[in-house]
């Protein structure tokens, strides 16, 4: 059983990650856990924020010498804009007079640090997050309701990857297949793992120069317009074995397991395996993947299906997507009401994104391969690395020679 | 925490369903049941099978005199063609004489139940099932992968729902929004919990009597041709308080937990939240729902978010839909191998459904109910109906005026 | 991960037990269930209603031909008195007229079946389950707390015991060590694996000739008392491979998970690994296995911890204890109020037993079935029994020659 | 849904806890933390390390000016000698030589912190987690199945007892009952929840000055002789209401989940609830608790059950008990074998305590609130204090008068 937490909130000193369940001997550092960070600021579109973001990160707990003991694994990622913070989130109480001092300078209206955010955001956490904890104000629920968490779950996720790669030889790919309407051209080749690189020095985490120009020219157009996008983003994993998740039960359903986890994601409103709502619109003898031997190996002549039947993994590319809709916090000011006062009153716009689609697909890439690490383990059991290999191993020699 | 399991096979001589932690106090009888199931037969464009499922079911355990009791409920839904199969599927070892005389007189081929089926079928199960179970063919994959589990679930969702309605006032309702490529109009009035009847009496759930016509015509070309169609459910819920689910973890999210329920349906493909991929495209200034007071209540001038912000119920109805894929039991067979021989086949193809998207609604309904009977007992706790009740006037209660 | 639920009331018409998780192709029959179920009716002390639970007991999912499936496997057990009992405990609505009816001729104040209970009895879950679940009468609580459950777990505990001893080599043994102070004495031997007939033959399933008849004299005793008595259970498992559970969190601890376990069957109030509270009581030098090499193998000189170290299995014979209060129901009534009228009363007293403890053994035997069979998929993951031997076995080879 | 993790070696930089389900609003400072770990070095007999463990601790996530906001709540305890572990325990890959240079000086032997420890200590983790795991030496394992990580959870256990206290009116107090067969007076009286700050002033936690004085005498007398010392610990729970935890399925029985917490502490081999064997040994008409009425209130003449029936709290005080054994670094060596040559060996004994009894019960009752603030969310569910205060309240309300 693999478990994890997340804690912290955006503008607290740190933000903590903690992960138990997965096998000693995993090698993993903290340059590791930084550049996956890195790639999660990457995309065109972002705002000032993220160059703000140096995220100091670091393991304190389940590693030794760079590789994974078995016990929980605890990751820090610092705040290094927490000087300005360390009275508005004080974890301990503050003296009134502090906080009220502790406003930032030149900031105008509620957007000065220790003010109350009266005004719930369309689209936020906001509104029902304050009548769910009863609080009186906004700040308690935004700081955890905001991106900024998913920075743990990246590392989490690539403390996973490195378990799949070391272990399985799973390695797992993202890119960006759309954003404010522009999809990438139908005949774009599915990256492969080896085009990451490529990937992230694209503005938008294409291979599809096309469709890249389209989507940044969109971008630019929004902000231009004081609005934001949103977008679509797949996540490929390659190497999967065939046999993870299962048909027995709902929730053992390996795509069960990934909706839940990429619609968990922040501004996530929906998930699609394979071909998803396209193949609703198909008629079934073009919505399968027919089976044919290849090469004295079973294949699949197509991958509509985004390598999953019945809820397991079929041993071809696994394949899955999400919409993440446009940055709720939208420049041209949405309506809403001061809940302190009744009236009526727009809501505020921080420093913001136009676009985070991007790094979204970083987010799925780090949720898929935590949940793949989970089916995995449920599988092949295994507390060390050389176990799990071993068990995948036998389990795969296993296979009558036909059904291979 | 509320918790369920199903167990039985297609063919087996009953399914089971339990589900442990509702509170004490449901009025709920078998009649409902058999109500539920009658209405996952629904539906233009399915087979024979359906009419002999005539599914005797049965309170078995947490139920007295028409009340749960708090304890854990159980299910059984009887297999009425289980004279027929209760050699096959003998849960004890069974004479190989009386299998070799078990076979379905007069079946063909593959068709005969006493056969080993080594030809798996494109879109099931049944090949990942082989190779991860090790199973020499797919009759005993199949048999628990088929969506006649599904009725164990709308049982299930079905003691879900009157929790639901009795203990919080909150009502389901599901409807068909696409078949084969055929959609609703997108002017079509979204259907109230008192529409069910209305619904259920259309031939595909809708309520758009031109949507429902072109639905039934691509059913009757489809079925001409040999062919099968998936296609798109919509599932809401009226009446559900603000602050079900939460934005502080992922899997406490609300649209999370729906997400994977119902990508663990048999056959889903796809879910989405409110507008979900449609709201991918739009520009942020017209993807939220604004914020305004109307008769002194807090309410959103739009519902493109589905009714759920951060994660959290709005208080908004919920509206989430589900993408299934055509059915895999395509007439024109599809291509497959003989995992006995190694050889190229066609996959076999046993009595089928044309399209059974009508009733995927009523089995995406079950498994949302389930999810909301959970998300409510996580936020109100309570063991008994008065209770739940109670907590939840008290909560909405203490929302400050200004907040509600 | 290894899931079970119970379901069914006392004098409903069936219990259910269904499990989940367990591999394919477990060899297992409705006749293994039932001789496990008539171990559990076992002892010297039992009261008349032994010999009605005549156990129908059968598969109905998870199982064909005698072996597992991999799906969830569920099993009934038909309450053989149900005719009595189908008006009293009817899951549907009743006619009041025929629930009036419905007494049991001839019984005497509250024993009819029909007749509200408003004495809650000490010892038993009636007084807080009726404040905990709104109830004005106990009949809806003791349906349900009544150790009648454990006939659902003892055949849970069978099917994982089987999986144990197939796929794992694991084989368990349970033995009465004392009953109403009377233990067995001190140097008496470990049962092993084959004795476990020549215990189930002793009246109070001891090998201890002199203990045995001290407690047979004991029950005699208590039984001409009108008095009842508890006692101490001992469940010792051979074959158990090390690192079973794990030392990395609390609740991964093997020694954890059996406590939980042990303590969940209904009247056990105590739980000891290994020699437990003796220990406490010892200094450091005698409490200890100390590790020696023997015949080219790690061995411990003693088993003083009941193997387990760390909360890992190491390899040694695990041995844990549960003490069982006396039974509740006591000829000679306690104190209690009838909570309609306020009034004080004595608790009744249905037909029952003197001792249930050598039934106790059987119950724990197949809780730590289930924990280990749980502990074992963890550890070695694995979908079919050829799977998890192979997982076991390439794991206690890879371990170096000198660890052994 | 209450749940936790800790992470952190005990020689690491950190120790970190993360509890996620704690509602908004729990009054809770850093110094809370401090001094509830303070109370865990008590105790005579202790070594120098307790002197050592200065517990820097802080909140780092799901608090904000001395209140909980629902969130994840992150705890991290600074390990004040980590500059002489650095390099040893260091996440990151260390230079060959530097970890060469790093041996404690003057250290002898296996002591030193760069040398591998291949002496498996019987009564530790050791052996069966280098076996599991498939290191070559127990340091990985041992630094993690150390005691010190209790310091997490005492830390979680303080911030779920203040939610306990200000949400529910339940208070905690813990004590010791027998050190090394020194057990307190039978009619000693059981200290209340005003009695922390005495028993924490008494050597060895007891209020019973004769029992203290045999129990130091017997420490002493262990230390003298190079020996050390187990014991037995008590927790009660005054306040807690009638209904948390449930008969309906075994592992919702709050005597389950209070047993599998305790046993799932470091070096704890038995746990009781109530008088536990003691009432094994008893007749049942002696075992019970009789039900009264006093005061107009439904009281128990007695408390042999430990304030729960049927799996659920009675209203009555909580109370149980954990056997801790004697600790396994024995000054008198115990025998082993060092794994890296196959040869006879002693094990290592490195600084350390003749006896942590009187701390095992601070770490106790940390685990019993834990337990306690899961229960009592699932009873009453609630996402801040006064919500859960309010539904508790009710609930008390709601039952009939003559059943109070």
């Amino acid at each position: 059983m693999l478990r994890w937490l997340t804690a912290g909130e955006s503008h607290g000193p740190e933000l903590t990650a903690v992960i138990d369940g997965l096998p000693a001997g995993v090698t993993v550092t903290a340059r590791d856990l930084a550049e996956a960070l890195a790639r999660r600021r990457l995309g065109y579109g972002r705002g000032a924020r993220m160059k703000f973001e140096q995220d100091e990160v670091s393991f304190t707990g389940g590693v030794r010498h760079g590789r994974t003991l078995g016990s929980p694994i605890a990751i820090t990622i610092a705040n290094t804009e927490w000087p300005k913070w360390q009275t508005v989130m004080s974890p301990e109480p503050v003296d009134p007079a502090a906080m009220a001092a502790a406003a930032d300078v030149g900031a105008s209206g509620e957007l000065a640090r220790n003010r109350p955010l009266t005004r719930p955001r369309p689209g936020h956490a906001d509104l029902a997050g304050m009548q769910k904890y009863g609080f009186d104000e906004a700040r308690p629920v935004l700081e955890r309701a905001s991106a900024r968490e998913t920075a743990a779950r990246v590392a989490l996720g690539r403390v996973a990857a490195a378990f799949l790669e070391q272990a399985l030889g799973i390695r797992l790919v993202s890119h960006t297949v759309a954003i404010g309407g522009q999809e990438v051209s139908d005949d774009a080749p599915l990256p492969g793992p080896d085009d990451v690189a490529a990937l992230d020095a694209d503005p938008v985490r294409t291979l599809d120069a096309d469709g890249s120009a389209r989507m940044v020219a969109a971008i630019d157009a929004a902000k231009k317009d004081g609005d934001t996008l949103g977008g679509i983003v797949e996540v490929l994993a390659y190497g999967v074995p065939p046999g993870l998740g299962s048909h027995v039960h709902g929730d053992r359903r390996l795509d069960a397991q990934l909706a839940g986890a990429l619609m968990g994601i922040q501004a996530i409103k929906g998930v699609e395996v394979g071909d998803g709502f396209r193949t609703a619109a198909r008629r079934g003898s073009a919505a399968h993947d027919e089976i044919v031997r290849e090469d004295g190996r079973i294949r699949r002549e197509t991958n509509r299906s985004g390598g999953t039947e019945g809820g397991m993994s079929t041993g071809e590319v696994l394949r899955v997507r999400a919409a993440m809709k446009p940055i709720s916090t939208v420049p041209r000011a949405l309506k809403t009401i001061d809940v302190a006062s009744g009236e009526e009153a727009t809501a505020i716009h921080q420093r913001s994104d136009v676009c985070a689609v991007p790094a979204a697909g970083v987010v799925a890439e780090a949720m898929v391969a935590l949940v793949l690490a989970q089916a995995a383990l449920e599988k092949f059991g295994g507390d060390s690395v050389p176990e799990v290999s071993r068990n995948q191993a036998t389990y795969l020699a296993a296979i009558p020679e036909l059904m291979k």
